[in-house]
């Protein structure tokens, strides 16, 4: 049994819709389909999500709602038509809205949630209508009756484990189960949704639940690739990746999988396949948990910018037992997160992205640390990229980090940071922003421009 | 106005301190000279000091002492019919030992850093008598008269800047002032000394409470080497290095000056200059401010060994804010210093000296790891060394960090750790320690074997 999950673009219109049914049919092991709400169809085009945002956004400032359900009926009826559907499914949608809108808005974060999740909640709908509408045998199931549990606010949303043996049970329901992704609900049945991309996280959690032989996610690229192929002319695709991989591409800036969604699937082991709607020939990228990686100790390089360092300088820090944990305190109080610490005899550095500090935190963060821990010199720069070079084969490899390191040189750039250590699958470098691509460029030559030569 | 130190081999013998003499009248601007207990006179003799420890031990057991009290005290008699002095001084040093011995022992912390400084003390009292005898102007001045203020148990003890207005009185004595390093008083008359090798901590404070022009501190090398010498064949001497290159080779395993004793020379800008009482013709390393680093963007490499790693694994750690914090807070509770933490996405190192855990600890550690922070996978290594890259052209320099991953490379070496990004001076590789000195032969080649060419 398999659990499929298809993106925003995979549902975005008719068309799209008719291929995911294609592929569904295909394979009469896939049971368990995830949706999305529907994307863009073009360029330029609104996501139905951000049409929901706006539409809540409306109602909490008490402006008039009508014309912004409209244009979200509208998407949805465009779709229902060219499914040959009747108006039936799109009044239902219609009064789904009509009800969330009429929400208790005290809370205006939990309105909001209930209003996003409309997005996917419906297109769930309009798909099992659609199945069903060709004489598959098929069902919308809510995850409120599934058991999709999530916890309280105002911790961070993450689904709860003791939701899992009610969800495995879909296994056992008849036909397909079309389900919405993005969203689960508190013991008190309060709805709360997943960050955003969240679609991907309920279905690695069904795929984990219900014990599925594969999860498949749907999207609208072959496969992943070794590097972003925006910056890459025809990256070479990944076959086969392990978890951990995946997983410190994702947060390096891969956005083809949401990192999160992969702990479910990594946990129990269920085997993850990237796939393309539009092509589902292709083979796409294949995440487990072991790879064979002697011919290719690198799979893939990312980067991303965004990133700041908070420097701290203070003559004898090394002799002071606490100073770093109570510099990491002053983040914690500010709510940053850090990314690297590297260090040196008498100053610290921390590199966090530059999206948790604005001009106040920055202020009150150089204040403190002068103040509370007599710094010599603090200082914070910004625009710094990370480029994360990711492979299983990496902690074998002899000469891997001088071949990166050499690469850079060749590019005349200057390295500000470098971080290898703790993981065994990755290796940081810090460098400045308007360098990035270039160094990405050719990292990518060295490790996979040239061919493996086997004696 | 100038202040020199002289170390234990320099005041180990008669004929040592003849030498001591000479080079003090070689300059008449040599006017503070601070002395260290006697050292080794030979491979395999023992120093002063560790005579005294084993005295005090002795004393605070309840053991008759008689026969380590001579033993100290004939190591000054032989210097001091050596130096052709009478039995006075003897007898002073000897009666000063046995009113050291007859002081409370409630806290034998106390009355042993009273019993260890006896050494320096006497050493200074000794050194004076001589050089009176052959009709310099000279005296023997007390830490507590002068002013050397340190502060209060527990805390680790350092010099108060409170103390320097009197010492900069020193400048203003006549004669030649001969001054025992190693310890000051708390203001409550307490003696306190401050760590092993502590005599250059006090040269350089008197160096720069006196606003001196230079200070000397006299050992048994010509210099700092590049490398240390019983690794690498004929290090090349430096000439000149910055007082932040001093530190942070001084800290990474270069003993050759005490890196908690450059702060007050730095501090005042006070330069230093390391010169060999054996071969006072040499020029010596001299240590500033700053320095022209285009023609060797590296002057040292250190290495040190006796490191362990703490490896902490947890799946979405990366999440959770605060958990580096913790983490480090468990370790603070330990009194556990740490010198590097290298970082995944779901896991963190920390890298701290073997010396500072024990089995309990690390047991302790562990446990607390994975129960208070929840950790996936805990464990601890240990059999690590670090080698640093020390120069202030580092920064400048595109390509360093791969030239020397790839001289690391050369060797099959692999590298389990790299900490760049902080210091602007140093580039700290982890290896295993047995692969650390072919590393640092390899890295000696690399930097220092080719003469630079200029066009």
């Amino acid at each position: 049994m398999k659990v499929c999950k298809f993106g925003g673009t995979s549902v975005a219109s008719a068309e799209q819709i008719k291929k995911v049914m294609q592929i569904v049919t295909a394979d009469p092991s896939r049971k368990v389909i995830v949706v999305s709400a529907p994307g863009k169809r073009f360029d330029g085009d609104e996501k139905v999500t951000d049409l929901l945002i706006s539409l809540a956004e409306t109602a909490l400032n008490g402006g008039n709602t009508d014309y912004k359900v409209n244009a979200v009926v509208d998407r949805y009826r465009m779709i229902a038509y060219g499914l040959g559907l009747s108006e039936d499914i799109v009044r239902i949608i219609e009064s789904d809205l009509t009800s969330r809108l009429s929400n208790n808005q005290t809370d205006s974060s939990l309105f909001m949630d209930c209003m996003k999740a409309a997005g996917e909640d419906n297109s769930a709908k309009l798909v099992a209508a659609y199945f069903t509408s060709i004489g598959l045998q098929a069902q919308y199931v809510c995850p409120k009756e599934a058991g999709l549990l999530v916890n309280k606010r105002p911790e961070r949303v993450r689904a709860l484990p003791k939701g899992n043996e009610r969800l495995a049970q879909l296994r056992h329901m008849p036909g397909i189960i079309v389900f919405p992704g993005f969203f689960g609900y508190t013991e008190d049945g309060i709805l709360r949704t997943f960050n955003r991309g969240g679609s991907d996280i309920t279905g690695s959690l069904l795929a984990a639940a219900t014990d599925a032989e594969l999860y498949e996610n749907f999207t609208d690229v072959d496969s992943v690739f070794a590097a972003n192929p925006t910056v890459v002319d025809n990256p070479v695709a990944i076959g086969k990746m392990t978890y951990r991989e995946m997983r410190e591409l994702a947060y390096a800036g891969f956005s083809v999988f949401h990192d999160e969604a992969l702990m479910p699937a990594f946990q129990r082991s269920v085997p993850v396949c990237i796939k393309n709607t539009n092509n589902p020939e292709a083979p796409g990228t294949l995440i487990v948990t072991e790879r064979n990686h002697f011919a290719q100790p690198v799979i893939g390089i990312a980067a991303d910018s965004g990133f700041s360092t908070l420097f701290v300088d203070k003559y004898l820090m090394n002799q002071e037992i606490g100073f770093g944990r109570k510099l990491l305190q002053i983040l914690e109080e500010e709510e940053i997160p850090f990314e690297h610490t590297p260090s040196g005899i008498d100053n610290l550095s921390v590199i966090i992205r530059s999206k948790f500090i604005d001009a106040d935190k920055e202020a009150r963060i150089i204040s403190r640390v002068k103040e509370e821990l007599n710094a010599d010199d603090v200082h914070m720069h910004s625009n710094y990229s990370m480029i994360v070079l990711v492979g299983e084969g990496m902690r074998h490899s002899t000469g891997l980090a001088a071949r990166a390191a050499s690469a850079i040189a060749r590019t005349g750039a200057s390295i500000q940071m470098i971080n290898q250590g703790s993981s065994e699958v990755s290796l940081v470098f810090g460098v400045l922003k308007e360098d990035e691509t270039k160094i990405l460029k050719e990292l990518y030559k060295e490790f996979f421009s040239t061919v493996p030569v086997y004696s």
